[in-house]
C-alpha cells in the first residue's frame, strides 16, 4: 500500500472548498498548528492537529515548517520554440519595437520557431521548464497553444501538452489559443483566418480532445470583442470552456464578455473597467492576474483590490512566455501579489491554489488540503505564511509532493 | 599540480582592466567565441579562442555556453539575527510603519535579534546564505556590521565575517557600519554614541583588523553629512577606507561627501543630485546602486543613466538585509539593471564584476577574466550575454568556479 504521512508540520495553511474563494473570502485561510497529513494512493485520506495516527506509512518529517497545497499555475504559454533575448538588448540599445517587428521579431518570431521545431524538441524543452516549475512548488500547470496559428502547429503544441500530462509528474490543463495573433499569411484577410479557426481548427481540436478550454487575445490590433465572442461561442458549441485575454492594454470590452459567454476566467485585466469587474462578479469568472508581466513590461498593475472588494475571485499566474514574461517562477508572482497588488499573504495563497484550480475547472480535486483531494502539497523552507510573500529571490520550496510522491523542491534528491 | 581547463566556451564575456570601468567604458566588454581558460593553483594562467592548449589538466566542458567572471556582490548586510516577515504582512493589513516601530519592529528588532544571537548562530545562518549566493553565481561578497550598535555585537558580526572568509569558499570583504542607526540606549544623547564609535569602536575594529572599510548611513533622521564626515574621517585615520550610504531618501549631502573624504564607493543614490554625480566623478567613486531595494520598497530608481553619461563607474549589488531587501539574488539585480535602470547587458556585466570588485578595492585580483587574476568564473545556462538580462526567475548559473574549483551552481553535484 502506497501510504505517506507528512508529520511535524509547524503551520498547515490552506483554503477550503470546492469552488473559488470569492473576494470577500479570498483571504480566509484555515491554519492548523502542529499538524499532519495522511495520504494514500495519491489522495489525502485524513489530516489534523497534534498526534498523527499510528499507522504504517512512509513518514516525511516537515521539521516544524509551513505546508500549503501544491501551487497551480493557471496561465502559461509553456510550449514554444526559441527565446527572444535579443529583443530586450536591442530595445536597451535604442531600437524601437516597430523596428524589431520589421526585422521579424516579436511574437511572429516565436511562431516561426515553434512551427520549425519538432514535436520532440518542444516536448523536451517544456519538460525541463516543468521540472523547474515543480522544484519551485508548482504541481499543476495550464498551458496554451497559440504559437502555431495554423492547423498543424496548433495541434502539435496541444499534442505536446497531452504527452507532458501523460508522462511528466505534473498535471497539465490544455487551452486552445489559436486566436493569439493574426498569422502573417492572413494579414490581408482576417475573415479567412477566423473561418479557419471556427470551421476547421476548433472542431479538430475538440474531436481529438486536445484541449479543455478555448482562449482568445481580445485586444486592439489583435481580435475585437465581436471576433472574440464568435470564437469563444464556437468553442463552446464544441465543448471548449471559454477563457479570455482581456483589458491588457486597452479596455475594448473583453472583460464585459465574460458574463455573456460564461467565461471560467479572464486574463491580464490590467486596465479592467468597473463594468468588467461587475460582469466577472455576476458570471463567477475568476480574474486571472499576471503581475510578472506587468513587472517585466514596466506597465501598471491590475486593480486587484477593486476586484476583491467587488467579490470577484482572483487567481495569480506566471504567464510564462518568451516575449513579455520569460519567467516561470510562481514564487516571484506571489511576492508581486503582496508588493504590487497589496494582497495579504492569505489572499495570495488562495490566488495560487484554490482560485487557480477553479480557473481551470479543477477545484473539485486540487487547490486545497482536504480529505479526498489529490495529495499535492509543498513543504516550505518557511516558518509561516507571511514568509512566502516576504522573502524573495530564493527557492523556498524544500519538498514538493505530487499525488503523494516527492517530485520537486531543492531537497528532492534526499527523498528520491 | 592543480590545473583546470574550461573549454568549449561558446561566448566568453568579460570586462578588462584593473580598475573600475568609468561610465563611457562601462559597456565595453571583451567577447571571445569558441574560447577556453586554463587555471592553475586557483589563478588564470592563459585564455584564448579556438584550440585550447594540449596540457594535463582536469577538463570542464562548457558545452558551448556563456562564461563570465564570477559575480561580486559589493553591498550586503549578510550578518543578522532573525527575519521580519511579520512586518510586510502587518503593512498589508493596514498597520502603519510608525505603529510597527512602536511595537518594537523595524531595524531595532534586527538589532535586538543580532545582539541575542550567538556567534555560531550568526555564522551558520550566513553560511547558508553564502552557499545560496554561490549557487547563484556570486564568488565574492562584501558584508557589513551595523546590527550591533554596541562594541561587543559589532565586533561579533565582524568576527563572523572573518571566520566566513577563512572557512567558506567565497571571499568576503568586511565593512564596519556602526553608524547604521542610533541605538535605542543613546536616543537622548547622539553625541555620546558618536564618541563611542570614534573613540572606542573604530579603534578596536582597526586594531583587530576586522574590517577594511568604514561605512555610514547618511540620511535624514539617521546621521547628518557633518556626522558622517566625522565618522569617515576617523575611520580613515585608522586605515579604514570610506564608503557611504547616500541619498537613499533625502539628498542631504551624502554623495557630495564622496569627493571630500575620498570614498571608494557610495551606496543607494536613489535621489542623487547632479552635484553628487559630479563629486563622484571627480573622486573616481564607484556608484553602488541597489535596484532590488528600490523594487522591494516600491520607490524610484537611482539615475544610473545620468551617472554613466557623466562618466561615473556604476556597480550593482543586492543590499541583502532582513528589512528593505530580503533577497540575496544578484541575478534578479541584473534583470533590474536592464529593466529599470535601462542598462545594456554589457553595462550590467561590468556592474556586477569589475566595478563591484573596484568598490571593494579588489579590481587587481578579481572582476575580470584575465591572465593572473583569480580563477573565479561562472558557466551560465545561457547562449549569450543578452540572455542573462532577459530570462528571469530561474537560476541560470550551471557551474560556479571559485579559485579554480567547482563550488556552486545547480549542476555542482555532478562535479563535486
Amino acid at each position: 500500500m502506497d501510504r505517506v504521512l507528512v508529520h511535524n508540520i509547524g503551520m498547515l495553511a490552506t483554503p477550503r472548498g470546492f469552488s473559488a474563494r470569492r473576494g470577500e473570502e479570498q483571504g480566509r485561510i484555515e491554519i492548523l498548528r502542529n499538524a499532519w497529513i495522511l495520504c494514500e494512493e495519491g489522495r489525502i485520506v485524513s489530516l489534523g492537529s497534534c498526534e498523527p495516527p499510528v499507522t504504517e506509512a512512509r513518514r516525511i518529517d516537515a521539521e516544524g515548517l509551513l505546508v500549503t497545497p501544491g501551487l497551480v499555475d493557471a496561465h502559461t504559454h509553456l510550449i514554444f520554440g526559441g527565446w527572444r533575448q535579443n529583443e530586450l538588448a536591442l530595445k536597451l540599445r535604442g531600437v524601437t519595437y516597430l523596428e524589431i517587428l520589421a526585422r521579424g521579431g516579436g511574437i511572429l518570431s516565436t511562431v516561426k520557431a515553434t512551427r520549425e521545431a519538432t514535436e520532440d524538441e518542444l516536448f523536451d524543452k517544456a519538460w525541463d521548464a516543468l521540472d523547474e516549475m515543480m522544484d519551485l512548488g508548482v504541481t499543476t500547470v495550464e498551458a496554451k497553444s497559440g504559437y502555431g496559428l495554423d492547423l498543424d502547429t496548433e495541434l502539435k503544441q496541444l499534442r505536446v501538452i497531452r504527452r507532458l500530462n501523460e508522462e511528466h509528474p505534473a498535471d497539465l490543463a490544455a487551452t486552445f489559443l489559436g486566436a493569439h495573433a493574426l498569422p502573417p499569411e492572413y494579414k490581408e484577410d482576417r475573415e479567412a483566418y477566423l473561418r479557419l479557426l471556427c470551421d476547421q481548427v476548433i472542431p479538430t481540436v475538440a474531436k481529438q480532445k486536445l484541449a479543455a478550454f478555448c482562449d482568445v487575445f481580445c485586444e486592439t490590433g489583435v481580435f475585437s470583442a465581436e471576433e472574440s465572442r464568435r470564437i469563444l461561442e464556437t468553442g463552446k458549441r464544441f465543448g471548449l470552456i471559454p477563457k479570455i485575454h482581456a483589458d491588457e492594454i486597452d479596455p475594448i470590452g473583453g472583460s464585459q464578455l465574460t458574463e455573456e459567454v460564461g467565461a471560467i476566467s479572464a486574463e491580464h485585466l490590467i486596465v479592467c473597467p468597473p463594468e468588467g469587474i461587475e460582469a466577472m462578479r455576476k458570471a463567477g469568472t475568476v480574474a486571472c492576474c499576471l503581475p510578472a508581466t506587468s513587472f517585466y513590461l514596466g506597465s501598471t498593475f491590475a486593480p486587484v483590490r477593486d476586484m476583491i472588494a467587488a467579490g470577484v475571485p482572483v487567481a495569480l499566474a506566471s504567464d510564462f512566455n518568451p516575449g513579455s514574461c520569460p519567467s516561470l517562477n510562481l514564487q516571484f508572482v506571489m511576492n508581486l501579489g503582496c508588493l504590487r497588488y497589496r494582497m495579504t499573504p492569505e489572499e495570495v495563497l488562495s490566488g495560487v491554489t484554490l482560485n487557480a484550480a477553479a480557473a481551470i475547472a479543477r477545484a473539485d480535486s486540487i487547490g486545497s488540503l482536504e480529505k479526498g483531494k489529490q495529495a499535492d502539497l509543498v513543504i516550505w523552507d518557511a516558518p509561516d505564511l507571511d514568509f512566502l510573500g516576504y522573502r524573495m529571490g530564493s527557492n523556498l520550496a524544500r519538498l514538493v509532493i505530487k499525488k503523494g510522491k516527492v517530485q520537486g523542491g531543492w531537497l528532492r534528491g534526499l527523498y528520491d
